[in-house]
């Protein structure tokens, strides 16, 4: 039996039907014409882990004709970063890098704090100081880029009130399903997350703004894309992703999960060599023998996608990858050692950078 | 037929009864067994304007034993401020000088903004710094007062989400009647408002507080108080003001009023003696005979009231201007010339006060 698959900006469980949400959440799909104008598209977008998306062509548009064009991606601290944390930050980066633009990235810190029972606010604070190390460690440009925590930016809930008089209560509950139990805080909050992808505007003046998010966070994009016109905004652009699965194939990689489901960006080369090699879903068959024979699945491997989506860049190299893995001249245990190798290349260098970035927080920070 | 009578944080109509909003909002009678423990309480509060209280015996027990104790008493910018205005911060300034205590004053550009439909936040920003104005012309202590506003204190959103976590939708709905059509920015606001009363404990650590406020506002009180528990709070004392009439008697002088109905801190003098003279209601009789015969009823009389609450501190003179009016040797016209006088010698004062005070506006300011 199927399980009942839930989609929304704080709960993502089952199995999630993607052409369903496509069509239950009104967006566009990344079709081939439009990836066609994007300059030099990195794997995670080209190869479809970005799928769909609102407005893009507008954004693209704009950007061609030298306007004035923004982003915002932003990062809820309720724990360690991980690689699927990573998703919207590898296409910000690949945004800013491209298109020259601003990059706005809000630190929700009270998103988290409202929404998992028992987070303090202290521990929400040391979260997010160590994911903003995080995120500068992936080497945005300093001049351009402007980091935010909703708890210690004032202006943010200055600009979150001029949305929130514009959001009634049946608004929130129909799009969000609070209930009576639902604390005022978690209410208030879409008025938050829309003050975020609105900040450029409110900032710059009237621009378009592209916001690259995960599927799951597009119910914010409905509700304030509705109030855009009410402060003569242009409404945002989105590019969705789905999710990187769990190292098990679970839907999500979710920092609720247990750490051996996750890579964390601070994990030892130890560490990630024993959880590929324990716990990364297989596509490879049960005996050696059987896999010489049939082939290995690298549709439902794990190791295989994380190569796909993060980690081998080169078309070639991964189309071999792929048909030596099929053919079963590539074994399980092999294509989990090029991943392994692949990841603690890339976290070595992250965590050097880490060191380095740890100086460099007040930079980014916006004041 | 009596008008319904409405009390609430957002709306006071109809004829108030205070009987019983002293059964319904569960408050204690200020007494006089109470009121001989004040020190030399000021005529607003021996007079009775100031009625009824939480938990005030404790609040003075804590200040006779040396205990760290302090003063809440805020304002919501959504006009000029007028003399009904001055009935919380004329306790607040009494209290601080009497018992030494610190001082803060939230000045709820926020609240303004979400309960008025029309009100933009340019304009309460002008509001805001206004009222900011008036109420350094006050006359409080510079080092021991602190203002600030919702929109520009960075940390009231840290710890009004503290407190958000704590109350539900079904808890705002229940106490302050929330709908479908309410904003999410209103129901938000209790946390705020709760966080004003908190920020002396935040900062401080435990202690107890006292809140002077009309007794309109005591909803917040109760919501608040109810989760001291859930942050080792001391549940705050407050000490709650009936209204001050309109001029033209009806139960609150409010800023939605005409301006014919109040006074304004920046009235010349020419406004006030045409104010008192036109629209306050007198308690005298008809014609110059009647009054000389029956004499006037001061009870209903706004300009003795005035007198009576704000402008005649000494008994002996009071009791002297009530007999003369009630037997008809002073008439309606002398009573209101006793009353301009009044507040005009106040105004010049407080005007003059208003010109120092926009320079020490930076020194009351909450960092």
């Amino acid at each position: 039996m199927k399980k009942e698959s839930v989609v929304s900006p704080w709960e993502v469980s089952g199995e999630v039907d993607y052409n369903n949400l496509i069509k239950d959440f009104g967006v566009d799909l990344l079709n081939k014409d439009i990836l066609s104008k994007l300059k030099e598209a990195p794997p995670i977008i080209r190869r479809g882990l970005y799928f769909t998306h609102r407005d893009l062509p507008q954004f693209l548009a704009d950007a061609e004709k030298g306007n004035k064009i923004s982003i915002v991606s932003g990062r809820g601290p309720s724990g360690k970063m991980h690689l699927g944390h990573l998703i919207p930050f590898i296409a910000v980066k690949y945004l800013q890098e491209k298109y020259k633009c601003p990059v706005y990235i809000p630190i929700s810190d009270d998103e988290k704090f409202f929404f998992k029972k028992d987070l303090t606010q202290d521990q929400v604070a040391i979260h997010s100081q160590d994911n903003i190390i995080d995120l500068i460690a992936l080497g945005f440009e300093p001049k351009k880029t402007f980091i935010y925590t909703d708890f210690s930016y004032a202006p943010i809930y200055k600009y979150a009130s001029a949305i929130a008089k514009k959001i009634n209560l049946s608004t929130a509950k129909a799009v969000f399903g609070f209930e009576g139990e639902s604390n005022i805080g978690m209410i208030f909050y879409p008025a938050i997350q829309s003050a975020h992808i609105y900040l450029p505007q409110f900032l710059l003046g009237s621009h378009r703004t592209l916001v690259p998010i995960a599927i799951d966070q597009d119910p914010y994009m409905r509700v304030l894309r509705d109030v855009a016109d009410k402060f003569n905004f242009i409404k945002p652009s989105a590019l969705h992703s789905k999710f990187l699965p769990s190292l098990s194939g679970s839907v999500k990689m979710s920092s609720s999960d247990s750490s051996n489901e996750v890579i964390y960006l601070t994990d030892s080369p130890e560490e990630v060599k024993r959880k590929i090699n324990k716990y990364a879903f297989s596509g490879g068959r049960d005996t050696l023998e059987e896999h010489r024979k049939l082939g290995g699945n690298p549709d439902i491997d794990i190791s295989f996608q994380y190569l796909k989506y993060l980690f081998e860049p080169d078309d070639k190299k991964l189309a071999k990858i792929e048909s030596d893995y099929k053919s079963g001249k590539l074994l399980s245990g092999e294509l989990k050692a090029i991943l392994i190798e692949k990841i603690n290349i890339f976290l070595k260098e992250h965590q050097k950078n880490r060191e380095k970035a740890k100086k460099q927080v007040d930079k980014f920070m916006l004041k």
